[in-house]
């Protein structure tokens, strides 16, 4: 029985180092050198090649190195297995606090004192007016950060695939309710899974409901959003302004529009980081499930694809 | 019976205006043309010319037009009557808005990644580590903040004058209890009333026992704060940055080193503003008490000075 661990675009060094305090580095392998293709029992996967865990004969489960799976499940050659995720609740600890932060960098003009700054201006303003937050995605990070920044004053209304009930959240579902939602969002901000229904969910429609004033907040994924389409919102002043952590390719390359445009905010992939230690013990739990054939934590819904 | 109004350095008319809509305009007077001293009843002050109160034989209560009363009880040819302060829950709700949003616009980088940004560097980095937020001073304000603060996921200590115990805050008094709270502070929070005690706290002494990756955030007075040791402090890298929306003169003038300072954020005294509607309902409560004889609201303790 195996680790395999299968994460071409990440160094792995410091994941088996600690993998290996846990789990005999004889059951570890590190994709593409792989001794025992026939011993693994799980695999371990970041934006792995679709198609490579054929190799696997006994594979038994599936695990995402982060919270999401998309690049999982996107893969056609998938074999039929359980798929893992991480889940983290530091996660959305870090995702409320860079939610209301960024929001605040806008809402507080903390930009705009800046530059006033530079040239000894002295002109006080109260803060951006609007006091609406639209959550796209309702899951355990959604709901936490959405529950946050009610309790922080704001008015928060949310939009889910399934139907909730959440307290403090006002919460819509299906086409109609995202139009309603969408078309009240001061700040409308993006946490929802990415599936083939949420692919591409921000584009030019969504924009052209959005208040004049509205504030995009993508911290899902770079897919959720169409980049053209966004360009063109803010230049026709659709919407005001938009702050990006999560991008269709990254790191972003040196001649993307978006470095220059003076209403995106870049941060480049740093909203919530899953911390190692945490995805360490549950990937440690996990294989240890596969050994004595138990169920797996943090399993995913196959047919939600999240 | 007159309410006077007596503030040379801000416009009243539209503060006249929606007094006038509970009070006669009769009973209005703007100093400094009082048609009838002797009918003067209340008055209401913001930064008045010390000694300025002896012309009004009939004076039965004082009011200040915000929440701090500092300008009104250092006036020693104050007469001895009951003084009220504006109670404004909205207050505290903006004091955590504008709190959180500065220590997130340092611990989340956002003016480096905003530097970043215009010269194409992706360079992701984690949060900045510190975790302990200090708050100085444990009212109304300060404890809804730093409560706040702890259910955004952080460490919250505090210290006032007199002994707290808050739910979810730590806190400490007097000059040992000081000392402590102020070297554990990767971010130190004013929100103390200014008094005798508390004038220029903020000095040198406190700051050789910051942590020197610690921040300063003043969003009480002015006069809380050294000015020169503060500058000295940052330029020696006994701490590392300072965010401020109070300063000893304001408007700040152009010539004030602080502006071109590369470790100071400067906000122009926008952190919290009083509504006027709050503030126009609860003078006018006020006044009608002075009319029936009945104890003012929100009247502070001389002694303590706030």
């Amino acid at each position: 029985m195996s680790l395999l661990i299968n994460m071409p675009n990440r160094s792995s060094t410091k994941l088996v180092a600690a993998l290996s305090q846990f789990i005999s580095p004889e059951e570890i392998e590190v994709w593409p050198d792989v001794r025992s293709p026939e011993k693994v029992t799980m695999a371990l996967l970041w934006q792995h090649q679709h198609g490579s865990l054929l190799a696997y004969k006994n594979l038994q489960a599936i695990s995402s190195f982060g919270a999401g799976v998309d690049f999982i499940v996107s893969d056609r050659q998938l074999p039929h297995l359980p798929i893992a995720r991480i889940v983290d609740p530091m996660l959305a600890t870090q995702m409320k606090q860079y939610v209301f932060g960024v929001i605040q960098h806008h809402r507080l003009r903390l930009e705009e004192y800046r530059i006033k700054q530079s040239t000894q201006l002295w002109q006080p303003k109260g803060p951006h007016k609007g006091n609406t937050i639209a959550i796209l995605g309702l899951g355990q990070i959604g709901t936490e950060v959405g529950r946050f920044l009610h309790s922080a004053g704001f008015n928060v209304i949310g939009w889910s695939h399934s139907e909730k009930n959440i307290k403090d959240i006002t919460s819509f579902t299906g086409e109609v309710g995202l139009k309603k939602v969408v078309s009240q969002a001061d700040y409308l901000v993006c946490l929802l899974p990415l599936t083939p229904s949420t692919q591409g969910i921000l584009n030019k429609s969504l924009f052209s409901l959005m208040p004049s004033y509205g504030v995009l907040i993508n911290v899902a994924r770079g897919a959720h959003l169409n980049e053209t389409d966004l360009l063109k919102a803010l230049n026709n002043d659709e919407i005001k302004a938009a702050y990006l952590d999560v991008f269709q390719q990254e790191p972003l390359t040196n001649d993307h529009p978006f470095w220059q445009h003076e209403k995106i905010t870049i941060t480049p992939h740093v909203s919530a980081i899953t911390s190692l230690e945490t995805a360490v013990a549950q990937i440690v739990e996990n294989y240890k499930r596969c050994q004595s054939g138990e169920e797996i934590l943090h399993s995913i819904n196959r047919d939600k694809g999240y």
